[in-house]
């Protein structure tokens, strides 16, 4: 059973692919760590390391007219203390991808240091009933 | 400049790659978490999820006689208190691969508790000239 602090991850990973899907990057912005280290590591790119490398990129991907529809699923989280995985099927243009999502607790909120997506041949079995542009809460 | 407990991690995450280039599943085994929750998504694959799940792929993997040969470079840390995050640039089978790995604290040993590695289509610049099946450490 999902604890309360497992709730507020999925919430902060909701947050990302909400802000993703509607290609908000003050959003963006916002919910990357302010004080953690922060990297991204794009499908078929090399690792982006530090805040500003990072959300340019998230600039360019949201700021373009060809930025990518994104669907997800099969949220899994695995949280150590302050630290939290978020395990997710993405379907990106079509294309299936899996990511792996981190966040950090700073002060009351969760916020993303890693953003690691990368394409997959099959995803969870799951998702296939379960495929949604904003799954769970729609707040 | 990089803390002991840097170093720490970097030591751990050398004997991940080391276990990965001798096909050693003892050493692969012991070094994921016991505690903490256990997860991988190989090239490729959907992610994997549990101790039992992760350590069968691997066996299936380094018992094969087609087993891949590995190089890696351009380790990143990133810890967080006793979370870190390993940013590793892999060479599989002359692919080129971005991994991100990782680790916990659990007494006194950094365990793994995530590897996630996926296709890139150029890795980090500083790799070029530190192509190695064990960089850094030879002990």
């Amino acid at each position: 059973m999902a604890t309360d602090r497992d709730e507020a991850v999925l919430a902060a990973n909701e947050a990302f692919y909400r802000a993703f899907a509607q290609r908000d990057t003050a959003a963006m912005d916002a919910l990357w760590a302010k004080d953690a280290p922060v990297a991204c590591t794009h499908p078929g790119w090399p690792v982006l390391l530090g805040r500003d490398e990072v959300l340019t990129s998230w600039r360019g991907i949201l700021e373009n007219p060809a930025a990518p529809n994104i669907r997800v699923g099969d949220a899994v989280v695995h949280r150590m203390g302050d630290t939290a995985l978020v395990f997710v099927s993405e379907v990106v243009d079509g294309s299936p991808l899996a990511a792996t999502n981190v966040f950090v607790r700073e002060g009351d909120a969760w916020r993303m240091t890693h953003h690691h997506a990368g394409p997959v041949t099959l995803l969870r079995t799951r998702f296939a009933g379960n495929v949604d542009p904003m799954p769970g809460r729609q707040n």
